[in-house]
């Protein structure tokens, strides 16, 4: 090989992807180049590689790879890569993947793939593992025992930091996280959490009792608590692990950052969707049914449509009035549109500020005031701009609105955006007061009952204001 | 005291919160006794609780915590009840602070405080720290390099696993976390990171090289890269900690868990903000001004008050013929909102999915499919829902429609929905595709060009099949 085509070569290498790499090592048949290659890879990049395989040579991977690291790698699968992996490897290796993984990470697999899959890794895990599946898949969806790990250390209150730090180095290797440990007395009641640092930062003799959380400071939550509750605990406390008890107080599981980045991720989107008219979906967008999407929005778009009819008749009884006058009936979209834009924009911050709990229902006299101060400048500033606008639309088309026209609309802007803002921030405040979730409360919501309101306002100044032939 | 008064007692002290407690304590005097409350509390409940405190009182509970216990306190204070306590502070304590606190913290505190007391921090640190903070203020905002600390355990590569835990408990009591280490060169690059439980689980004399992550699988992000870069790559890899290299590749700060949450709570917000027009700001709520807050909002406002300008004179135009058959009008406010709402619908999807990586703009032809099929059977459904209802409307109101109008509304309704699906697929794909936001190709801006063109195709329809006068 001379000096140019090996550079060649290790160009080329460098800017093959690890997906066309593997293709490549796997076509040729360096099975050892391969596994080399694999070893300084992380395992979330070969997830993401081998997904693209063909089942075939996703299963060659597969049996390449280490069992501990495979088994992290079917972790970060897909659900659909996971069950075209399970249903062509041997009950042997199935057996085997299965011991490998985290109790939790095989409970969320179980979850999706189908029921043929879920019989099958059924049969082939032990009857204690089986029976752990079998509870962790009762508890209701979204509660926090539906995501915990019962793989965590616990530690004995009589321990010193050595006995605590000798026990997570023999135990621990299988656990999920060691950074935290669960300190529990003989009736597996949840005394007290332990930071493996502040094992380390202490002298060896010390006893774990002197350490660790205990009381006031003891943050747990209970297996029915909703996900979301867990993640803002996680989130307030800077905690790495939340511990989960039973109805008792019994220590059950803990739930690990990671998992909770998950859900916080979850509740992100479910609020965005809900805020934006669609039952939300656990899925991703690309691997939803049409007929399930169908389904997801057309409840809001019907409720929404039919709800429009308010606004159709409110203008049907204007009619005649809006055709005697050139110029009404063109500053109709526009009014409902700002009217519209501007409730959107505050019932948005106050939904979003009650979901971080920068905002709460006791400050609603805070928000409104100033909400209506916000309300009065953008109102103003508004109706200036449109002034100018209506002037320039006259003087460039056919159409000649009589001046008093532009003060009404311009007047219906500032009311319409006041209101606007006050529905805006009160609906989801209400909603909170209610129990109900403030992200309905959100744009299309707000738009539609901010329309009804807007024409009204602009109907009646048009009324005392305009003379009508 | 009667059992029955210290039952009573003993109830209300229950029900007090710990603010009231707080209070009631430092009322009455009992130093100690608040000490040894204060004691079992966690850190974050503290600062809620003495938040609401007078600065009198705040000061006191300060001085009576042990001083690293009130640094951290003092780091989950809002940066209104921060500035106040160190106004109320002598220089000595002001030292003790800031020699307890993280450098990542006081970074945060003097971005947030005003510059009188900026100036004085400053002049308490030493000279070291002061060209520290200086540096970290160079950073631009939202950077890797404005949120790293730099209190992280640097391990050399030829330690043992034992030496790396001896070092780590010698130098890391002060370091933000040591459950992750990384490992430099003599020449400070990073070249591999080591989590302290593999330090555990392996033999005392493993040398660190054979248990560190090296090579392909180490993860790193550059000073310069965005917050919301180091978040994605912390998902994606489940890292407690990024590690943050400079141009040289050499290791400058890491970004930890807890502050990564942070900047996802963040991003969610300002990518829910700019899908719902308004402009991001970086203040909670209650604490943003009314004039920043008219600011924030008006721009957009502005921006489509003029578009509207558009529906506007598309309805103009064909306000003659509307006047002439009855009913034609009224359906306009509902077919506008259906088709923004249908559109509106789409566009969150997509800008989610494109957010969360779920959808790539590689897969747009597959989406496009997908939301035409969707909008097929949407439409259907809402133009069979809404012969009905103007079937009804007809019946109880005085305005006659014709039936040939039936039939327009509802085959503009599906034209309506389809056009929606596709602008609301395709407009955050391009957006993606020429490097915008696609957030901002959310409801209220589809919704503006959904309008125009649903109503382009009802007039248009009306005027090919209906007869006027």
């Amino acid at each position: 090989m001379t000096t140019m085509t090996m550079l060649a070569a290790e160009e080329r290498t460098e800017v093959l992807s690890l997906g066309e790499n593997i293709v490549e090592l796997l076509g040729s048949g360096k099975i050892a180049a391969l596994r080399e290659e694999l070893k300084n890879e992380n395992v979330v990049d070969i997830a993401v590689a081998v997904s693209e395989l063909e089942t075939e040579d996703l299963l060659r991977v597969f049996r390449i790879l280490p069992k501990d690291i495979s088994a992290d790698v079917f972790s970060y699968l897909d659900s659909d890569d996971q069950a075209r992996l399970v249903e062509s490897i041997t009950d042997k290796e199935l057996e085997q993947l299965l011991d490998e993984m985290y109790l939790d990470d095989t409970v969320d697999f179980i979850e999706e793939v189908p029921a043929n899959i879920v019989k099958r890794v059924l049969a082939r895990s032990d009857s204690k593992t089986r029976s752990l599946i079998n509870k962790f898949l009762q508890y209701p969806e979204n509660s926090a025992g539906s995501i915990m790990t019962i793989e965590y250390v616990e530690l004995h209150d009589y321990f010193t930091a050595q006995q605590a730090v000798d026990y997570i180095r023999h135990t621990g290797y299988d656990k999920e996280t060691v950074y935290n440990c669960f300190c529990i007395d003989h009736q597996r009641h949840l005394i007290g959490t332990v930071a493996l640092e502040d094992l380390l930062f202490c002298k060896a003799d010390t006893p774990i009792k002197e350490i660790m959380d205990v009381d006031d400071s003891l943050i747990s939550v209970s297996t029915s608590d909703d996900q979301e509750y867990v993640a803002d605990i996680a989130k307030k406390y800077d905690l790495l692990s939340v511990p989960v008890v039973d109805n008792e107080k019994r220590l059950v599981g803990i739930i690990t950052i990671d998992d909770i980045i998950d859900v916080m991720e979850d509740e992100a989107t479910e609020d965005i969707e809900k805020m934006n008219l669609l039952l939300p979906s656990d899925d991703e967008y690309l691997k939803t049914s049409v007929f399930t999407m169908a389904k997801n929005r057309i409840v809001w778009l019907l409720v929404l449509m039919i709800s429009a009819t308010f606004t159709g008749q409110i203008i049907a009884n204007f009619e005649d009035k809006l055709s005697a006058i050139a110029g009404l009936t063109a500053c109709i979209p526009m009014l409902m549109d700002t009217g519209g834009n501007a409730g959107n924009q505050v019932s948005t911050l106050i939904i979003r500020g009650l979901a971080l709990g920068e905002v709460r229902p006791k400050d609603y006299f805070k928000v409104l005031w100033k909400e209506l101060r916000v309300a009065l400048i953008c109102g103003v500033l508004l109706a200036i701009v449109n002034f100018g606008r209506m002037f320039v639309i006259r003087a460039v088309t056919h159409v000649a609105t009589p001046t008093p026209v532009f003060f009404v609309v311009c007047a219906a802007m500032i009311f319409a955006v006041m209101v606007a803002k006050i529905i805006g921030c009160t609906l989801p405040i209400i909603a909170k007061l209610l129990h109900l979730d403030p992200a309905l409360m959100a744009g299309p919501m707000i738009t539609t009952i901010v329309d009804a309101v807007t024409l009204l306002i602009y109907f009646a100044l048009a009324n005392r204001f305009l003379t009508f032939a």
